[in-house]
């Protein structure tokens, strides 16, 4: 990946080069370790995928002839971790094939991969060069890095590729075993695409996930818009806030007879309060007339939160809640290319207060499931390991977006096990857009625990039979749990 | 520790199975950094246990046939660490033989001990599991991991040694190797165990703590009967802020005639601040009458962190501050069964700003020392390491709680060492509630720093000869130092 | 560095004793990494040495005659990391030669010298031993550790050292290899030590830093002198907001006529805002008026921040901001002895929101350079690297200050490359008043990088060809790149 050469070898303890695909990578190189992870790691690589959490689109898998399109489309232009760091580097989105809002598109396609490629190295060390370089050679049998001098060609191998039956989306969903895959679908979608496939021939578990979030956004400009679309579903007039539960409540019972199993909620902070029927009403209705305060905005988004659970504890949907990323820092860029444009930042993000009111009420229900998220890695330890290791409902979503990565899943095990155990982790989600990436994330996920499991084991903290065990449920079994989808 | 196995053999570097009680557990498998941790630990692992902060019951000494309760009792009902986590999984407390508010008690102890070995996989990765594991191997001779099927052979076995002189308080004291034992103590304790110990035939170093938080928190239920109780102590009722401080300095002497060597205080913030003796006096008449304000109590409880530093600076006795636990998070539990129930969730924590106060007026006074423990990681490197690393009466209070853990504990020591150095640090406390946990807990402790000193001395960036003393510090000398235990 | 010896052996994998200056010491023992540290580690030692942040006084080099003083004065009393440990353990400033605001003088050199080695084993584990003993063992040829026996000794041998034209700052300088220093100068000085080097025989790149905080320190008793400075060198009283811009304009670039590459800015927090000129103005007579607010304090120094960026874009300069450090914590310290006395705590610090406003305008303007520095590594994961791997003005510093230390470097790479990359940090800074530190301190980070680079190496998440590339610009290019130094 250095800027200079079309490939780079890999030096490992023993002196021998290795491939991108070698089969013991991301392993410490310490012999005892090693062996164990190895050994950890053999008795879990065939399972199935379980994706509870992702942002694939269901129409991909529409018919047997829909492919793929371009590498552009594929590995950048839909990528924010991707454009984000490219980006960063001085080169603009609109040489990177992003759409403006008004639909204007500057850059060929190739153009695109071939600036990609002569960048590749600036991901050097992160994890998108990990699941680049797994996706191209686990996917495509590409075993060399994208750089300017091979960009052509690999352009031309990966577009043949694509065109191919053996790579339809389909192709792809059974050759990568996905057993579950679940989307995530506003509120207010007609899941045609989920309907379509659930009546045809091709019968998969592709589950949708309600996510209602700017139902509850009072001040965004597409509030309006939503609750104008809600009431057209629901087939009458959003006009209090009595009638919009109802809605909800609705839209939460189609969703489930589309098999889902989960809502979903992004806030930037986890605030959630008691607010009163009464008060909500009147705040629904300043939200209609325009004249909602930002503590309106407050206090109707903590108090959603809190029906969320409400309903959760009533229709068992697993509560899932992604807290701390403050959206479109970059004010120009969102208003050129809207959001999604890899300009959001996190925060520090506060549990313990925010959500004693919703746990005080609900976190002890039997079978009601929060599944909490952070980008601020110093609540792990602090918060949201003790929440776990006290509440029943509470389980903790693993490393979320930039903390994807190994090290972000190493801190994230070192910070949350001992106080949390294992049983109270959610196993892992691939939170992607990018379907082909669904095996990487998952593999890498896997290949970090299990030598995380190793260590554990190497210093006697840990049985090796019982890592066997837990290594299975962190990869596969606890996933299904979490979220009821072994039934 | 696996789900569905009585026993689990261990797997180390040479492929030797080893047991639970393995000289060499927890430290690297790296051959290297293994050896030098074998010998640091060979230098210290002989060396008495100093325990400055405890939470057991002194009362267990008092006589020569005093025996500990049944298994149920003395593993699992007392501990909030095991409860808890057996409460995330959807265990109920009732099930776990803790009694309610009322005194209602509707689980058997053979029943709550075998509840608890079926479900003791859910401690895999937690130090519960390594101090259980110790206390059974060391203390007891079992080396096997509770299960379902072992459960009640196990609980046969260890009523059976409990009921034994051999078992018995006193004679664990001195196969424990304790030198010094630190209760916590109420300010308005009596100490009459302490008292009975002193005046007995049985002499050994079982030292009060003076703790008044209770009197420092004015709109809490139990004030006005800590009050009442200070002033029948005190021979005079408590109707002045003037007369507060007076009979609190009288207990203060008490304890220490007793032989206490530090006070003790938990706050949910360290908010220190210099406010008038008028001021405390209007807010303590305003408490008396019920009139009392959230900000009157946190301007109270400020002062009389100033109040026990200036004591502290005159009577010589250590001030202890645990910062940052919002105590009683679930509500209904706590109505149920009261505090202590594992349901204490830590809070971010600020110290720079809140101690400023209290460090400029007395951090530099000769003689005084200030032990902080925190929950919030976060302080470690960016307050904590560089307060102890200027202020002559800063100490740094060993990993608490949740934190008290070999991550936990190897976090510590990264993010403070190399900023406050070690003769900075207060030694090692164990903290517990659990007398026969003493010696795991430390000898964790000395484990963990040994194999952190050694991969210290592997990379050279310290001495053989300088680590092996700086073990002995961290083992034992230090807290001797700190707590002025020597002489 | 052992409290009762003067020496200390070093134990490594092989059981060979080592000196201090062993060629490997600081990497993994673990002979997988080691091997490929080393590799990294040749690569790169024999670079040259770009410091574009330092705080050494350039008139050090004013004539081939100048000499350092005597040891103490070379080694302790300008480090306000040795004499902060000493303090903390109870030695007052005063028997460290610190100096009284009113000029006291109370310690003889060779006093605070012993003083000082008969407490070195103070430093045990802290990055300070290792600076240390790196300059006496390659600057002086000492291979022992200071200690009580020693001192003397030492004392003498380093004092004739000094005395010698083979030590004189400008001989170092080359000795050093230093290519570039950037000096830290206040906006109001006339860098006259700086005009008479450009003028002189001796050419080598000492170049000025344009630092104005305490023109922005409304409130410091020290502004309305600072502004009378600035109006005599801009030959015009600064009555308004408007002449003070422009005074500072033209400040700015005289800097750059000298050779300034950088401003810098230490802020406690780095709150920014769109301040109007003519709120500015009002602000300014307020503070002139000796009425200035809390508030005023923080706008006008919001607003200065966005003006000093504005300036950036226009002139070049790069814009280094350190945030987060309270100053003189310790007031009665402050009092007696003024600044920088080792008491400057930190405190946490937010920069996704604080920063917004200044990035929302600049941070993606071709050519402006933000170099951000913390003391709260909370911020690395959460804030820091995600704005980085997003804002093309955005370069992370270093690890700064209680952080720049084996443990404070790898926490910051394991934090920040995998979501920015390696292309969005700022390479090294030494940041020292302590001349004769700089080539020790480079050389940690260099250890320390190439060690960490050969994990990453040894676990396949990089090849070994681009960790070479990465050890060279973490070690010299991205400095070099990010301050335009390389022209």
């Amino acid at each position: 990946m250095h800027k200079n050469l079309a490939d780079d070898g890999w030096f490992i303890i023993n002196g021998m080069e290795k491939s991108y695909s070698d089969p013991e990578r991301y392993f410490s190189c310490e012999p005892g370790i090693r062996k164990i992870a190895m050994e950890l790691y053999e008795g879990i690589r065939h399972l199935g995928i379980i994706s509870p959490h992702s942002h694939v689109d269901p129409a991909l898998f529409s018919s047997p002839e829909r492919r793929f399109g371009n590498p552009a489309e594929l590995f950048i232009i839909p990528d924010h971790y991707v454009f984000r760091m490219l980006y960063s580097q001085g080169i603009p989105l609109e040489a990177l094939g992003v759409a403006t809002l008004k639909g204007e598109v500057t850059a060929e396609p190739r153009e695109v991969w071939q600036t990609f490629c002569a960048h590749y190295y600036l991901f050097a060390g992160t994890p998108t060069s990990l699941w680049i370089q797994d996706e191209l050679a686990a996917v495509f049998g590409i075993n060399e890095q994208p750089c300017a001098e091979n960009a052509g060609r690999l352009y031309d191998r990966i577009s043949e590729a694509l065109a191919s039956a053996e790579y339809s989306p389909r192709a792809l969903f059974d050759r990568f075993k996905i057993e579950v895959l679940c989307t995530t679908d506003s509120a207010t979608d007609a899941l045609s695409a989920h309907q379509s496939l659930k009546q045809g021939p091709w019968q998969r578990r592709i589950l949708p996930t309600f996510r209602p979030d700017t139902l509850f956004k009072l001040p965004s400009p597409g509030w309006k818009n939503a609750l104008a679309k809600l009431g057209s579903l629901y087939g009458k007039e959003i006009s209090s806030y009595k009638v919009f539960l109802e809605a909800i409540e609705e839209r939460r019972a189609f969703f489930k007879a589309m098999g889902a199993k989960a809502c979903d909620h992004g806030v930037l902070n986890p605030f959630t309060e008691n607010i009163s029927t009464e008060a909500m009403e009147k705040i629904f209705q300043r939200a209609l007339a325009g004249t909602a305060s930002n503590e309106d905005y407050a206090n109707f988004s903590a108090q959603m939160l809190m029906e969320m659970a409400r309903m959760s504890c009533e229709d068992g949907l697993v509560m899932q809640l992604h807290a701390g990323s403050l959206r479109n820092h970059n004010q120009a860029l969102y208003e050129r290319f809207g959001a999604d444009m890899g300009a959001d930042i996190p925060v520090s993000a506060e549990f313990t207060r925010n959500l004693r009111p919703l746990l005080q009420r609900y976190g002890s229900t039997a079978g009601f499931r929060l599944v909490l998220f952070t980008l601020d890695e110093s609540a792990y330890s602090r918060e949201l390991a003790p929440l776990a290791g006290h509440y029943p409902a509470v389980k903790l979503g693993p490393p979320w977006w930039f903390l994807d990565s190994p090290k972000g899943m190493e801190r994230y095990l070192d910070a949350t096990v001992e106080t949390a155990g294992f049983y109270n982790l959610a196993g892992f989600n691939d939170d992607t857009r990018g379907f082909c990436s669904i095996p990487a994330r998952h593999d890498l996920w896997r290949r970090i625990s299990c030598n995380w499991l190793a260590k554990q084991v190497s210093r006697q903290f840990l049985g090796l039979s019982s890592a066997k065990e837990i290594a299975r449920e962190l990869a596969y079994g606890l996933a299904l749990q979490t979220y009821g989808l072994s039934s």
